[in-house]
């Protein structure tokens, strides 16, 4: 989550994530369903990103078992870059979300998540809009 | 999950939710926050059924660790019942949840919780308005 998401560093995919990762469900996330190559995900982290370059998650829960562990965290971030159709806005948002990560010989092979999207979707202004940005 | 919210057993409470119910995250619910006695509890499960009386959690996915269990899960319903200001609509849902449930003495103390409130919206066509309902 560090190294990955919070500072976004793309080189990092290879040591964290599986050659293939998939997203099991992640409801209003683009990606839900697929299955990515480390290509695919560094596009996706970028992607995700980009309205947000000081996105950063704070975890304040974990529950786990085997090789799955769920994690609830806060994700904060500012929007100063464009999302879809909305230019930057510089508005800032703090939204909660848990997510299920699955793990196979200490690489993450995907993940199940929820998002509070419609909190969002309210503290960015587009409630009645596309939606939302991805997650993680 | 069976007899309490999908059977809306109102005396099955006592055998599975402790005394103090804490409610420690859970944004949109009306008592994010609070802690619960069980006739709060029974309360609370009364007023969530109320406009889906046949609201029905199919659980997906568990990860258990020590006195903790995340479950996903997904929650389905048709307002048949009054939601707020917003009258009967025979609207179905399905929205997905992530819980973690905290136990002490085989009896449950409180959830922190994240659902996807925005699917819920636009399912029963409130995504301008107040909002959907609790969940569980």
């Amino acid at each position: 989550m560090d190294a990955v998401w919070n500072r976004g560093d793309v080189d990092a995919v290879d040591r964290f994530v599986a050659d293939e990762y998939t997203i099991h469900s992640d409801p209003g996330d683009p990606w839900d369903g697929a299955t990515l190559t480390a290509a695919g995900f560094k596009e996706r982290l970028i992607a995700s990103r980009g309205p947000f370059p000081d996105l950063h998650f704070d975890i304040s829960e974990t529950v786990a078992e085997d090789d799955r562990v769920a994690i609830a965290w806060t994700m904060r971030g500012t929007q100063t870059g464009p999302l879809g159709p909305l230019p930057p806005t510089g508005r800032r948002f703090a939204v909660q979300g848990i997510t299920v990560y699955y793990f196979r010989g200490g690489r993450i092979t995907g993940h199940r998540q929820v998002v509070d999207r419609l909190s969002v979707a309210r503290q960015l202004g587009i409630a009645g809009a596309g939606g939302p940005p991805a997650a993680h």
